[in-house]
C-alpha cells in the first residue's frame, strides 16, 4: 500500500465519514490534513531514528509551509478508494518544494497540490538551513 | 497491523501531528475521530458489499451515538504507535454498545470509552431496528 | 450574546458547514472541540491577564480531561442557532467538574455532557493544585 | 466585530488552542476552515432568508473550491487576536474569486488566499450559473 523512494512517497487511503461534508464529499481543508499526514509519513521513512516526531518535538524544529498552490479537480466522496503521492519538486537551502496528488483508483486526478515549506527553528520561528540528516536523507549536496 | 472477528477488531496506528495541541498531545476530541474512522473500518469488513459508505449514502441509515462514557488515563504524544480496539459489548434492538481503547505499544491503557450507537434512519432521523445485514454480519439473531 | 459569571458560561453559536457530516448533522467530535472553546473564552473571562493562552503558554500549565460523560439528545443541523453553557460542578484540589450543554433556540437540550479536567504541568504532565489565580477567580478558598 | 458589505466581509476572530498544533501555531489547514466559516457568514448576511444552509440544505447547490494559493507570512498563536477579510475579487457566470486575509491587532499580514469557488448543484455536482439571488444580493447583473 505504500511505495517510497527518498523522493517519493505514495500511500493508500480510504476517504473517511469524518473527512466528508453536508454535501457529501471531502471537505477541501481536509485534503490539506491528509497532505500533511502523508508528509509526516514520507519524514518518518526519511529519517527513522526519531521521525517526524523526533525532528519536532526532539530538535524542536519545524516545517512550515509558505506558500500552497491546489487545484480541485474532481470529487472524492466517503468510501473512496485513493492513491496520496507526494513528490520533491526541488530542495533549496532552506526550503523544499513538494509536490502532492490525490488520484481515484482509476488513475483519475482528483486534486494536486504544489506546496512550498521551509525548515525553521521552533524557539524563534526563523528559517533555518535544512538540518544536514534531512539533507542527506533526500541525496542532496550541502 | 489490522485483526478482525465479527465482535472484534483492532488496528495500529502512529499519533499524527495534525491529531496533537499546543500541549505536544493528543487533542481529546480527536480520539473520538479516531474511534469513529475505526468504526467506519470496522463496518467496512463487516459489510464487504458497500460498506460504511453504502450504510450511510446508499441506504440513507445512520448510527449516531447516543452516550460517551470516556476516561483518559496516560496521554498520548506525536509519532506514538499505539493500538486502538473496538469491542461488541451489547446487541440491542435498534442500539449497539461499543468498548474502545487506545493501547501504547507496551499494552498501557492510555484511554478507554464505551459509546452507544442507535441505528437510524438519515430521511426521518428516528431510531430504526438494526438492518439485517449488520445483524446477521455481527452473528446476531433476529 | 455571552453572558457570564465566574461558575457560569453561555455563549450563543450558530453551527458551522465545517462541523457537519454526509448525515447533515453535528458530527459528534465537533460537540468537544465547541466546548473546548467555550472552556478557553471561559478561562479567558476569569482570568483576564493572559487567558488560556497565557496559562498554557506562558505558564507552561495544562487543564487535560481524565473523565467525560455525555448524552446526545437530539440532532443539530448545520444553519441552526445553539446556545452552549458551562456551569462548575465541583471545583476539588487538582480537579473541576464542569457541565456542559448545547440546546436550540426553543430551549431544547440537543446534548450535554460532564466532563472532569484536571489541572497539570506541562513540564512533566502530573497534576497539580489548581493555580491560586484559578482558584481566587473561581471565588473558592484555598 | 463584524463589517459588511456585498463584496467586503470582516470579522474578528480570537486564535484557539484547538486550531493549534504542537509547535505552538495555527495547524495550517485551519486557516481554511476559519475562512470556510467566514464564507459562510458573509452569505448568511447576502442571503437573509435561508442563509448559506439553505443554499446548500434547502436548494441542493453547492459552492465548492476548485483553486486556491495561499501564502503564509507570519505565524499566529493560541490567543492572537485577528482579523479575518473576505473581498470579492471577481463575478462570473458560474463561479467567483475571493481573496481571503488574516492580519494580526496591528495590521500585519499573517496569512492570505485567493479562492475560487463554482457553483454546482449537489445533484449531479456540475457546475450551474451562479444562482438569480445570489448575483443580486451581489449587486451584479445576469
Amino acid at each position: 500500500m505504500t511505495t517510497a523512494t527518498p523522493r517519493h512517497f505514495r500511500r493508500a487511503h480510504r476517504i473517511r465519514f469524518s473527512e466528508c461534508d453536508p454535501a457529501g464529499i471531502v471537505f477541501y481543508p481536509q485534503y490539506f490534513v491528509m497532505f500533511n499526514d502523508l508528509l509526516e509519513a514520507w519524514v518518518d521513512q526519511l529519517l527513522p531514528d526519531g521521525g517526524f516526531a523526533g525532528y519536532i518535538l526532539g530538535r524542536r524544529q519545524g516545517m512550515p509551509s509558505v506558500r500552497i498552490e491546489a487545484d480541485f479537480k474532481a470529487i472524492s466522496r466517503m468510501g473512496d478508494d485513493v492513491a496520496l503521492t507526494l513528490d520533491v519538486a526541488h530542495v533549496g537551502s532552506r526550503s523544499l518544494v513538494l509536490e502532492l496528488a490525490c488520484r481515484g483508483s482509476d488513475g483519475q486526478l482528483r486534486m494536486q497540490a504544489r506546496q512550498t515549506l521551509v525548515t525553521t527553528s521552533l524557539v524563534t520561528h526563523e528559517a533555518i538551513p535544512i538540518p544536514p540528516e534531512l539533507r542527506h536523507a533526500l541525496g542532496a549536496h550541502a
